[in-house]
């Protein structure tokens, strides 16, 4: 059966996460039921992974099959018409009948969004974590240096976590300064459930000054998820993108 | 009775616009309900101007006067214990005893946000209007050119506005390209009613080559209102700066 990608676009405000779950309406409840109303069958959705409650993105990935192919701009006109304007469908690819939306992966590009102003702003309120007061940016970008490589993320994953293994690559940990926001990017190779978010929550400790950078290299080093900073709130963060070995469409 | 000056920042999604009117939630209303609990009495605020339902403000104007004055951090902090989270007050500040927000203003800021990508965006559709398709930019900024200046703009009103005069300066309109969006910035001594948003809509047609820059300049000169171009959604648009001759705080 042909295999479809998908390139999706949300504002997590208003769901329950990406995943399918009982007593919230998710993301890939959405685009699942949009999908059907286009195909005429229920069908389901492979994403590249989840995002939780209140999370963005701008860039998930989630395959499919079809018994038959109509033509593609075909399936995104119609399951954009279905879909309410806080999710959208930016593109539609065909790919390998094996290829695997989370499986294949080779990283993700991640952005979380601190504001910075002295007062809230209602403005950046369901895109940003409000931080009042001054942080050390440069001992944050210290302390971010220390987290880039291969690395067990034990100490920086939910409790609860069901991952099989909990080492993982982050390629690139980079704060970028815009005034009353600072945007912190991370690359990695994969992340554990809320491991962004926790790393976020301990780099405004150390830009806090309530650990410095040697102290977070030692909670990486002890694996325990208690000595680690808050988890930094869903809205802030961003997923800008998933990218793949290849270029993953097939002609 | 000493006066004091309010600074608003507020996301307008949810609300009618500023004044207070019947049938609809307006910022004007929460800011008045917010002081009046702080202060125990009801409370009239006189802003720098209106703004449409759904646009946005980050330096809203607005004085109102007490009749016995707190420390001036009370006010801000207790009002915006009151307000919601899409409304804050930014900064409260004493002014003279006879100043007034909208007829001291000397000049207004406000930007406009295109979102130029071939797909509608959930991420940006609060905050901008989206203009998919290319739009020529050099001719919008040659028509933006010829609108500067001291003219009457009986053209760029909406029909019914009630103003006095339809003369008005602009200062300046800055069109900055930003890859996906297309800000448009116009700053001016005063606008009439949609001033901005017909001079938004009328630039996108001279982008889509549907009218071109020395049209714009006829029809600015003929004065007549069904001549210009559509009027641009108001959750593009956002109050961003409102200044006066000298600094209005008093110690």
């Amino acid at each position: 059966m042909p295999r479809l990608c998908l390139t999706v676009e949300y504002d997590g405000t208003s769901y329950g996460g990406w995943q399918v779950q009982p007593n919230a309406q998710t993301v890939q409840e959405q685009i699942e039921s949009a999908l059907a109303q286009v195909i005429g069958a229920s069908v389901r959705v492979y994403s590249s992974g989840r995002t939780d409650a209140g999370v963005h993105a701008i860039d998930m990935k989630a395959h499919f099959d079809v018994e038959t192919l109509l033509p593609l701009s075909a399936y995104r006109e119609g399951v954009n018409r279905f879909l309410p304007q806080d999710i959208v469908v930016r593109q539609v690819c065909r790919v390998a009948d094996d290829f695997h939306a989370r499986f294949d992966a080779q990283g993700k590009w991640y952005r979380y969004r601190l504001y910075r102003g002295r007062i809230r702003s209602p403005l950046h309120r369901l895109t940003s974590w409000h931080v009042a007061g001054g942080l050390d940016v440069e001992a944050m970008t210290q302390a971010a240096d220390a987290l880039v490589g291969t690395h067990d993320f034990a100490a920086f994953q939910a409790s609860g976590c069901a991952a099989a293994t909990t080492q993982r690559t982050l390629f690139e940990v980079l704060l970028i300064d815009e005034g009353d926001e600072l945007i912190i990017d991370v690359r990695g190779s994969g992340f554990l459930k809320n491991m962004v978010r926790i790393i976020v929550g301990s780099l405004v400790e150390v830009g806090r000054a309530k650990l410095t950078a040697g102290q977070l290299a030692e909670i990486l080093a002890s694996g325990q998820r208690c000595r680690a900073g808050l988890t930094a709130p869903a809205q802030g963060l961003c997923l800008m993108q998933v990218w793949y070995e290849k270029n993953i469409e097939i002609t």
